[in-house]
């Protein structure tokens, strides 16, 4: 949404509730249009492409849509985790927690870029405080404490979320036959070295299957093996 | 995921499980490969296309963003519902309220196809048999249930996910110039007479901005008064 747009939107909304002008209403005025302003700022996720592909391999897959198969994740994985978790705010921090790419962008799970990786966390950082700082005291406030939660990784929703977070990638490059492994030079046994250790303790029997899946990928050549 | 690259997975799980074999295990694995196959399946939601445009205009919406996004929008817009809502209910009915897409295909709000209409309640329980059947049988109760709800739109957790489910498309094509609109001849009225009395009544303040931004794309000839 342009500036301009949002002054449509708001010169409209002042005109339209003259006639009920008060305090309170103007409380909920001010929420609902930063709100509303959240809203359309987080349209952009839409535009964050990461590096892996959709399963079909037709194309990269975007920051939105991975959030999204990941929240139908944290309500459908539960029954493999290792430790007692609350699908509902498992699937709401999955949800929230790649927001600030909005700002920050998508960092490549195997990046090596020394730069990238040590401005990963203050960019982070100052996208979370922007961001999340659209929305009313409230709403913010537990946006922020999700996407901190899940960034100290110190809780079970958390280690679960990042579990989830981690197979979704590694099981979309498995179907489509490891094109970003192979664009990147990216062997087996960094794909173990990366995932494994979040995978593995959260999710123990969906990394036995996730594990077999990227030998089959190994043995077809879809994936070097070291 | 081809069938070959899931015969790879099966075979090698069961490679790597032999020595462990028992009956619990085989529920585990059984209940872990058709959880994995639904959300495989899944992935494909977002190769679904809707008519909207992003905000940005630069591309259509698919329909696993917009799923996305309406689970952000089942968080933050709980504030102004008129009724009080079950928020982790309605995150999870609107991450999985459009599943059915992947068969049925999305149907435009505003079609006036008789075909296409009287043939969508059925392509869409088709294909909640279908895509729910996929998952283990507790899972797959409880994402049928949760879209038995939406599409009853008997309870206040289903009322407030229509209401976004209109919300965000029509924010959209406001904050766009109101492409879609004119594609396809849609008037104020119609957005109206489509959208009012979904949102109105659940989010009345929201209905508020929104009306006020679709009579400033009105004024600015993004859209036919009529």
């Amino acid at each position: 949404m342009t500036a301009r747009q949002y002054d449509g939107l708001n010169d409209g909304l002042n005109d339209g509730l003259n006639d009920d002008l008060n305090d309170d209403l103007n409380d909920v005025t001010n929420d609902v249009t930063a709100t509303l302003r959240f809203f359309m700022e987080a349209d952009r996720l839409k535009g964050v492409e990461r590096k892996n592909f959709l399963s079909d391999g037709s194309r990269r897959e975007n920051t939105a849509e991975h959030s999204w198969h990941l929240g139908i994740a944290a309500m459908i994985m539960a029954p493999f985790a290792s430790e007692p978790v609350d699908i509902a705010t498992a699937v709401c921090m999955a949800l929230v927690h790649d927001i600030v790419e909005i700002d920050a962008g998508d960092t490549f799970a195997y990046s090596q870029s020394e730069d990238e990786l040590a401005s990963k966390e203050a960019r982070e950082i100052a996208a979370a405080d922007r961001l999340f700082g659209l929305l009313p005291a409230a709403a913010g406030e537990r946006f922020r404490a999700l996407w901190d939660e899940y960034e100290r990784g110190d809780t079970p929703e958390a280690r679960y979320v990042m579990a989830v977070d981690r197979m979704a990638p590694m099981l979309l490059n498995t179907a489509e036959g490891g094109s970003t492994w192979r664009e990147f030079g990216i062997t087996r046994d960094r794909v173990i070295a990366r995932n494994g250790p979040h995978i593995e303790p959260a999710l123990p029997a969906v990394w036995a299957v996730a594990l077999a899946g990227l030998d089959a990928a190994t043995a077809a050549g879809h994936v070097a093996a070291d």
